[in-house]
């Protein structure tokens, strides 16, 4: 089987970057910046079921991204994880919190509506991220 | 300073084992097998602010507290998530999810009133997880 997003990721997301495990993708709502990474891999579900070298890798991309987030948002805090209870391809959220965000200090998942993007908003987001992602991992 | 749990982590779990960098603590809430990893580090609260090494060394006991307890429980999905909205001491949570259970499918943070363990129950889970814990990492 080749690798192929999750038909609900391809839907409420926007394509950013590859990495060397993950495609990274931007979460389609402009209330919180929010990247999901989605390793290459297909039909796993558990990040613990991974080869312990994909693991390791994993978890350098989604830190990686993290922190770069982190930095471009100036966000108070950022949130990790690994859920999968509604989309089982394994993928890992990577999400900047904002006191006062509209879940703010819940999580975010499934809280309210996603709201759109404007356009310019979306395209310099993804510019800057993909700017940042290029130093760390070309580097 | 010396590493102390956060007060709020202190009251709503039960210690469990200490690994190499983390102690391990059980939420006192009997609707989810739900551990927290908790690096004995001092003023962190970023996952990305550790050092590389300890980055790893966080993941590979996260994920070997995952594996062990979706054995132990037989769970659907593992939850694994640093989120630290509320309580900032950075803290791993790894939290067994089944189909139907008190909050499925949505994540367990925030939900409802937790549910205290009886406590054969808790000590038989207790006894469990340290037993496949010391296998895992004495070994």
């Amino acid at each position: 089987m080749s690798f192929d997003l999750d038909p609900r990721l391809e839907h409420d997301t926007t394509p950013v970057a590859e990495l060397p495990l993950s495609r990274v993708v931007l979460m389609n709502d402009a209330r919180f910046p929010w990247l999901i990474l989605v390793p290459h891999i297909v039909g796993l579900t558990e990040m613990h079921d991974l080869p312990p070298a994909e693991i390791m890798q994993l978890t350098k991309e989604a830190t990686t991204v993290s922190r770069i987030l982190q930095k471009l948002t100036d966000a108070h805090k950022m949130n990790i994880g690994a859920l999968g209870n509604v989309v089982s391809q394994l993928h890992v959220h990577v999400i900047a919190r904002f006191e006062g965000d509209a879940a703010w200090p819940a999580p975010v998942w499934g809280v309210g509506e996603s709201e759109p993007y404007e356009d310019a908003a979306l395209a310099d987001l993804i510019e800057n991220i993909r700017a940042e992602l290029e130093l760390a991992f070309d580097a």
